[in-house]
């Protein structure tokens, strides 16, 4: 098994990005991506795409084909490969990329991410992020995403794990990020009264506590560790990938507070790269609800107490402590639902890179990157390591 | 890189089955799978996943979670992956798991492929199989998949490739070997004359051109080849597994009588298995219409008059020379679209263990896959070596 290192990336402004297509922020991405690298797409050998619905947002279904010829690579026949994991799609695109160059298969892999998803009315919308869910148990119940996290902040503050307080600061945190990343959607820090007072969406979760409907893409840059050198002095390693599975449905899990999925790809991810979770820097976490960043977290191992962290600033970029969500994370950068994992990917680049500008976490060594689907149902969990 | 063999097939029949769900037709198919390798469900790490569109069809985005869930290996955590790549959903799927294996990072996976088609209306199916297209020039344009493959037809016989009736005569050879599988949705032999005569679709194709619509499921086990006889006797090495990209709407193709991406995939595939096509004693090719699989043989270079081949018996079963499609392919077994590419390995797998029962091909040593999507525009060649 070869090293592989992460030698560029690139994304577009995530946003409500009405005059542009599917086709043009995944070219975009990757353009970026690949000047990044400094190398052309005739030095790509494979192409590893995470969307997780295309098929319903814009009525395109066979995205694998569409990224291959859209980049040009299709006239050399460059085989692409799309996954889907709910939210974490573009996370398991990583991950496949990963194992294609580690195994020596493929050399230079280019791994997108995008969704557009504003073309669409908002019902519609909800209908197809509510897919995610168990169609049986959950979604054809009538019991949509939104509610499914309420219940399980409600669960977390019965039990004492968190506070109404601590699960709103997860979004203050991710906008004060936001402000000085100019990719993100949200560019405005808030106040803690903003997210408790704003308009309920499934109480007590408000309008504040849910990430933003998005359009926008990704894209990084996949080679052998070894070769890395050739085209970059700006690279990192890739230290792990790992990825656990957990029911679809909640009713059959053994815990409404924790994600058992997080916790093992964590401790498989901490143990391929030899470090414990208080060596990790800076963090992007799935904050596709505030909740679900408070639980991150904690099955992470990077606060006992995720609120406390949360409000007390410990997460900020300049705190000294594990940073968290230095993007704005999906809740203020955005979330384009396949743009994501890769998202996340492409901010530790930069930070452990020291390219992250305003945000930029001091001496950042080791970064991680958690995604998930559904409610903790696929959990992918990369750890980055600069070099 | 380790060599890799599969171990086990299970398929459901293939049909309308509207009294099984989607959950119970991938339960039926691994279980299934997993007593033919001899193995339970705890000695699996790995799950690969080929599903087209489940969001679409029965309203269930992250079919992989839903996939590790209802398997029961979820409760283990075991990671799965789901790759959609249009017809080649479950040939990219099987790909990516022989990847995980040759690599080391996972031993012993499930690669499944399943579709429920028939719980929605016919207007309906073909929107989703017409979102393969490219959606922007031509699904979108009001040019559905039949109709490109029409034209195809058209300028074959145009260019004297192939005549009507041995584009025809797939059809024949398909319902010919679907009388002798148990598992196929038509088990019934069929005339020339009764392609030709039926219904129009989009002229010069007929209803009798195009592979049904169908629900099912198909799997396969893989472990490392090193480790097969641990498990079975019963085992055969995988020798190649390719991958190719092409354009994705045909207006911007070289030609409109071949698919590119068939012939790179293939001669990568050859060159890997160390054999020609001449060596091919067995093939499944993607006859989603007929005249898919007269290119098909000839793009493999396994006929150079596909359309004749059908015509004058050379790819039946018992005519010891390559035979075709000894399932029934996709005209005559069905085409569930994401378990259609499992499904040729599980049949190669029969052929080339000597369980194929009343279509067995004698002495077969070489089996080949070739499965598309949208039209070409993503192929997968995939050969089997008997052990």
């Amino acid at each position: 098994m070869r090293e592989v290192a992460v030698i560029g990336a690139g994304s577009t402004v995530f946003g409500e990005l009405w005059g542009k297509s599917f086709r043009s922020i995944g070219i975009e991405a990757g353009a970026k991506a690949m000047a990044d690298a400094g190398l052309s797409g005739s030095e790509i050998d494979g192409i590893y795409f995470g969307n997780m619905s295309a098929s319903r947002f814009i009525n395109q279904t066979h995205t694998d084909a569409l990224v291959a010829d859209y980049t040009g690579m299709a006239t050399r026949n460059v085989p692409a490969v799309r996954t889907e994991a709910g939210g974490a799609s573009g996370a398991v695109a990583f991950r496949q990329a990963v194992m294609a160059v580690a195994s020596g298969m493929q050399d230079v892999v280019i791994v997108g991410g995008a969704e557009k998803m504003t073309d669409m009315d908002d019902d519609s919308i909800n209908m197809v992020m509510n897919s995610t869910t168990d169609a049986e148990w959950e979604a054809g119940m009538g019991v949509p995403l939104a509610s499914i996290y309420a219940m399980i902040a409600r669960r977390m503050i019965h039990e004492g794990i968190a506070t109404r307080e601590g699960i709103a600061a997860c979004a203050v945190n991710s906008h004060f990020h936001g402000e000085f990343n100019p990719d993100a959607q949200f560019r405005k820090a808030i106040k803690l009264e903003s997210v408790l007072k704003s308009g309920p969406t499934c109480d007590p979760l408000t309008v504040f506590d849910g990430a933003p409907i998005s359009d926008g893409a990704s894209a990084v840059i996949l080679c052998p560790l070894e070769d890395a050198k050739k085209y970059t002095d700006k690279y990192v390693k890739v230290a792990a990938v790992s990825q656990a599975s957990d029911t679809l449905a909640m009713t059959q899990r053994q815990s409404f507070t924790s994600f058992a999925a997080t916790k093992v790809a964590a401790a498989d991810a901490y143990r391929t790269a030899g470090i414990t979770a208080a060596d990790i820097d800076v963090a992007e976490v799935h904050d596709d609800f505030t909740v679900a960043g408070v639980m991150a977290l904690q099955d992470l191992g990077l606060y006992k107490n995720g609120g406390e962290a949360f409000l007390d600033g410990s997460t900020r970029f300049d705190s000294g402590k594990t940073a968290v969500n230095t993007s704005g994370g999906l809740k203020a950068k955005g979330y384009p639902i396949g743009a994501a994992g890769v998202s996340q990917i492409a901010e530790l680049y930069q930070q452990l890179t020291g390219t992250a500008d305003k945000r930029q976490v001091r001496d950042a060594k080791y970064g991680l990157a958690q995604s998930a689907g559904g409610t903790g149902s696929a959990v992918a969990v990369s750890i980055l390591e600069a070099i």
